[in-house]
């Protein structure tokens, strides 16, 4: 399979895409981004490496750390992680709140922020320095160091964190948020304003396709069954509202972050990872979505 | 891969199963069914088949016939067909008719009983007799007339469908039901009544795991794109409020019902049913899905 | 106090809303009403009348009969009625099913479409000819044969009764909805559908006002308990999502109807009926409510 | 009337009650108070007063002093305060935070906790000294300096406040709170923990039963309007999911806070307290119901 041609050709068929989505606004520093940039990277396991566009840019990833922090906290609490938090797709985000209140402070699954707060709670409880707990987990998924946060965007998210306040809050009063919230919300702001490259992103999700095993180092980081696992999170409510869309057009488990990126992967095979800033009306990257829809298209191979 | 013997030990590990859960008794002619049955069956593309326990007794498919209705329509309606009906994940039960409301009267997905009702109106204003079209799509993929609707199960259905008739009527109160509430009640009560044997039922999923042609009559039946397409849903909907789950557990596109049968299938490779009457509390039969789970572990391969 | 003058300056003052509002338009037979009436009647329980504008000119009272329906069914069943409907108002309309689904087919009020087909249903059941009993029961406390079924709007009605019937069916499925449901909407229709003018439906309020006790017969209806307790449901439930609105600018119990009428009453003193065929956003007569909060204010007496 | 008489029986006639309820207990504070006890206090606007029981204890008038903090930011901002608060009664419990989702932060009206802590926000925009300025407030009215913050008890509802912060930081989200949510809180939970007798407590709501001026001080509280358009609110709205209950039952405006405490009026002629601290299951007086209920029928006399 010609990778370079494929998404080659892809990234010249997604551009017309820009100027159709919008910026993520909700907070200043993600605003001031150049909208107009698209980045396409596959990695596969026998370690090739195929890129096209923007790749080297560093980014905001935002949600799709969540499952930097599921894989840490699954590796150490294994299955007893779902008394706190369910795996279950989450409907539509009107919701949220309703099924935190009628399943008592439990959150439906690990991707939507309810969850996502309870995973960073027990992150803090497990790890002395959570902050750089993470960012060294994610370096070394990586193989580089090349990856930071982004100060600037972690006090933005601070600032703008209201409804997360609220969330966590709301969790404690059940008794499922067992460390002191603030301190919760400001792990979270930093794990969401980590900033790297989309040729890092799609590195890290390497792990994920050799099923638990860090290809970089031939570590294992999570038991196959995690990793598949995982993977099945990720498929079934990786893209907020847009998860049984994202099946059902690209076919492959992934995770999406407002910062535009988009990360995802073949078991057994390759991971791939786009990144193109202006969001669709799920929040998650009009562009990048497209190109994810072709690639598998064009390979003719999904997970389906 | 010796697939006889896997699925002789997982029918010996199955059955402690029995008694643990709890046979559907919302109507009296499924109340009936003798609860200690048993039947896996693994048909591949290369067209062998494998089998043990009950795998010719007929039962009551129930809400697996949601994907034939599904498939019948989809190779009509093409992608149209979802300006009617979502393909997202439900959320919790105490939401349908929440959403429903929310979302006026378009279901979340073609598997929750208001989504179904949506895909077999459809089905009546393209059949003229829906009910003759339903079981020979049925027969067609599974190469016998040995299928039948159970007129009996069909009539009990029918005396309990006061939910079913409320939602349609609802539905019908924003344009979203063309026909008649009562016919399509009737033929909703019918498909949910079809009575085929696990091993019958195995068959007809290699069509989609031979991605939409019949390997019987190689004859395609549905887009590779279609095929695939109803694959996804089947993996982010078809276990209700257990299809996170069973992503999780199993890692195959299928769908249950609540006589007990549960058709699974690994794309371009086999597809697998299960039938033991007794449920979980989700309505997902109790040892199907645990022989699943084993099924995948053992074979060491799933989507994920 | 001289209600003549102060009716005819309100009058004066309330015909500047015409045109504001919007006539209920889901059935033909109610759109076609001429928008410019209205109409106020205020009659005393010491056998006084006083009215103004158009008084005379029957108009579809629609669910201001559901409370002479509950005092129907209230007189024979007392108490034990509210084991099947709450008397707690309903939050916003779109609960109104999550409510239905949460507390198990009970209704929160019998002013909400769900309760008050509770109530005909109940009504059915202890009345052998329900039609001919309500119109009975209505022409008895206007103290006229003049009020009839306009045939025309319950025809209307009954083609337009999806959601209704799908109300009813919901709450069958919990087993509180006795009789057939074709009937109960039939039955539900007409009521709705009863034509009487402004006059009359004074003086039908006039039996609240007198505590139980027709003025016209002296015959007891309801016995003091009941006929304050009535009015208490009508106080915090009478107005759809605008009761507390009511209650706020108004201060009077009372009942609206989406054919523009709303009649209230002064405990012990008066009752008061008004008629414009426009409704607000919230379904409520939009001059009606102006004429009415004017109506409190300028005799400087409401129930608060 | 012989008040005295008739609440010197119905006191006897509510002490069987001790028992049957439940101390709230979701602080330690509350929890401790002496189960056994009820108070009764009936004051005319011309000045008598009469009482039976434990009329002099103290104890924590918790959602009762909503009422207060309403009187004082509704006789500064007026009619505009209900652009950010509704006064329409909320439904259930559950629907709380689904209601503040669905209507972008504006909470359904000033007697539900969100609702109140708006009312505490703007009410400390307005005063310099907010703590300060309620304690006057109240005292003014019940024409004694004997009125405090209990410090222990308000520590205590400090201590588990997870579940109102979530409420603060959602509106905040929202834009509908504007002060620091601790500062927010903090208030909140001083004005909760005013410790007061029942004595003082009647006294203090003659100011409503003679239309917005203190009868003690001659001075206007509040505007007539403004004082009958407080008592709706308190008549729809002011029991939780028990308003229409006690309109139905009792019929008088009034407020109930969870240390058992109950003020109610009779426009024009009375206020009335009770207090005895054990709840029934919607966290009201179990006996103080009682003995209101009784108190209306005995006097033959309600707003109904």
């Amino acid at each position: 399979m010609d990778y370079e041609k494929v998404i080659r050709r892809i990234y010249e068929e997604s551009m017309p895409y820009w100027g159709k989505g919008k910026v993520a606004d909700y907070i200043p520093a993600l605003a001031e981004v150049n909208p107009r940039q698209l980045g396409i990277v596959v990695d596969t396991i026998d370690k090739k490496s195929y890129c096209v566009g923007d790749t080297d840019v560093p980014f905001s990833i935002q949600s799709v750390s969540k499952v930097f922090t599921l894989s840490m906290v699954i590796s150490h609490m294994g299955e007893e992680l779902w008394q706190s938090v369910g795996r279950e797709p989450s409907g539509n985000p009107f919701n949220s709140l309703v099924q935190l209140e009628h399943e008592q402070g439990v959150p439906r699954n690990p991707f939507i922020n309810a969850g996502a707060l309870v995973i960073t709670d027990r992150l803090i409880s497990l790890y002395p320095r959570p902050k750089e707990a993470i960012i060294d987990f994610v370096r070394s998924l990586a193989g580089t160091d090349d990856i930071y946060y982004d100060h600037n965007v972690a006090r933005s998210e601070r600032e703008h964190a209201d409804r997360n306040m609220a969330l966590a809050y709301f969790m404690k009063s059940f008794g499922n948020i067992h460390n002191d919230v603030e301190t919760v919300i400001d792990v979270y702001c930093h794990q969401c304003a980590i900033a790297m490259s989309c040729a890092d992103l799609a590195r890290t999700f390497l792990m994920f396709a050799n099923r638990g095993v860090n290809p970089l180092t031939e570590k294992r980081v999570l038991t196959v069954s995690q990793s598949k696992r995982i993977g099945a999170v990720m498929a079934t409510c990786g893209f907020y509202d847009e998860s049984g869309d994202f099946a059902y057009r690209v076919g492959l488990p992934g995770k999406s972050g407002v910062g535009g990126g988009i990360a995802a992967y073949m078991p057994g095979k390759l991971s791939v990872a786009v990144w193109s800033p202006e969001l669709n009306s799920f929040g998650n990257s009009l562009a990048g979505i497209e190109a994810l829809e072709r690639f598998t298209t064009d390979i003719g191979s999904s997970i389906f």
